[in-house]
């Protein structure tokens, strides 16, 4: 019997831990910002993790990838302009990407070494990055959002870390209301709000500081992502000008190639469970 | 610092595993059919274990009970006369008794030992259990099931363990024939049939048999399970006499006391992911 090789993450405020069994580590190296890790997995294909924190892995990615992207895209009326905050990994972006009305994408990621490594070990996530839509920076989100013209953007898309270091100002009112001064009018806000089971009180405080910074209709979408704490997951929306049940059924009908969502996915995500019921 | 416990599940087959932080082991016995075991975890509550598996933790118990009992029993016009296969730690139990139209529930469990170790350490589950409407029967539920009566039910739940050794049987088309013979017109099945993520050919099969064995209108509620392997369940219903949209809403929408479950969960469970769209 050969040496049995396990990544583990433990979640240490909620006593639990999730593993995943390794073949071989693939690549290991220190950013100015995090570690960046690379495995290949038994069962999960490729394994990226950002300071011992699972952030991707190939088998499991499209959950929240298409659920961070799809539901805030049909949601807006015409998304055209489309600011992705984090999303180092580029598979909210190839999303993004697969609709053919947006006409561009900046990408705002303050880790470029994530980016590079994810150009090497995640080729299908970035099969699209030379998309001439598709436009990198390397700097702070905070600052861009902040700094970027009024109503500049149709779509944000806050595809975020946990709350803990430099991502904890994206879960700030201050933050939610640049984004809603740099949104046009119609202009929806997504950004990844946690676990429903481990952290509730964290989702109904990201709508409640949307609500606060001035989106006219917030709730969140609920999804399964087995490699994320607990296995489920939300994202929480904001929308500017548009009424809670905005959505292109007709192009979300139509739209294909997806392996979660589709068009009746996208209500029925927007259900909360009992507990988080308004 | 003192000495860490972990309780380790390994899903040997999919590459993963899931560890509990652990404080004390509170039981541990060998039925005739299987090893027992109770857990007091850190962060989950009591935790049951049968022949090492997860079966029920305090905390996240609440998502799989709800989900294998509400939307089937509002699926039905009026549910009077339910059976639970299996169900031994009486979670599924205590929701049916939450329907006041339910006059009888018999809970056919083929290990005694499973419900009087729940008893002792899951009072809350077992609250009800000396509900006069409740009738308990510690044999084997397939032929439980093959000798009632025909038409003798009007709901059917089958709250099984994983699809090997006693349990392989309730995922087999006779046997959801037989439930179909047992259920009389109008009446409903609903199985637990593993993760979408990890065992969407298992998902497809009990839909696939469940139409062969007779069932009008087939399909499946998913919902998330921290506990279970992927943190993402199923259960898949069968209807005898009934459209697929066949629902209780009023009914539901005055229901309370639920933690998960809501009228507005009963169609929002069961819209596929679009790699198990039919």
């Amino acid at each position: 019997m050969s040496t049995e090789l396990w990544y583990t993450e433990r979640y240490e405020e909620h006593g639990a831990a999730l593993s995943l069994k390794i073949r071989e580590v693939l690549h290991r190296e220190q950013s100015p910002y995090q570690s960046i890790e690379i495995f290949e997995t038994e069962q999960f294909g490729t394994l990226m993790t950002l300071d011992g924190l699972v952030m991707v892995t190939d088998r499991d990615n499209f959950l929240y990838h298409e659920m961070m992207s799809h539901p805030a895209l049909f949601t807006h009326p015409a998304p055209k302009r489309v600011l992705i905050i984090g999303g180092g990994d580029c598979g909210t972006l190839r999303e993004v990407l697969r609709h053919r009305e947006v006409e561009e994408v900046v990408q705002v990621e303050l880790d470029e070494r994530v980016t590079r490594v994810a150009e090497r070990f995640f080729p299908e996530l970035c099969e699209n990055n030379n998309d001439p839509r598709a436009h990198f920076h390397f700097t702070d989100g905070i600052a861009w959002v902040t700094e970027a013209e009024a109503g500049r953007y149709d779509v944000i898309i806050v595809d975020s870390t946990d709350p803990v270091g430099p991502a904890a100002g994206l879960f700030a009112t201050d933050f939610y209301a640049a984004c809603h001064q740099a949104l046009a009018d119609q202009g929806v806000l997504v950004a990844q709000s946690e676990s429903p089971l481990l952290h509730a009180d964290l989702i109904r405080q990201c709508q409640q500081r949307m609500t606060e910074a001035g989106f006219d209709a917030v709730n969140s979408v609920y999804f399964p992502q087995f490699c994320y704490p607990s296995g489920w997951w939300s994202g929480t929306l904001g929308r500017k000008g548009l009424a809670m049940d905005a959505f292109r059924a007709d192009e979300a009908k139509a739209f294909s190639g997806t392996h979660y969502y589709h068009a009746g996915m996208q209500q029925a995500a927007q259900v909360a469970p009992a507990f988080l019921l308004p």
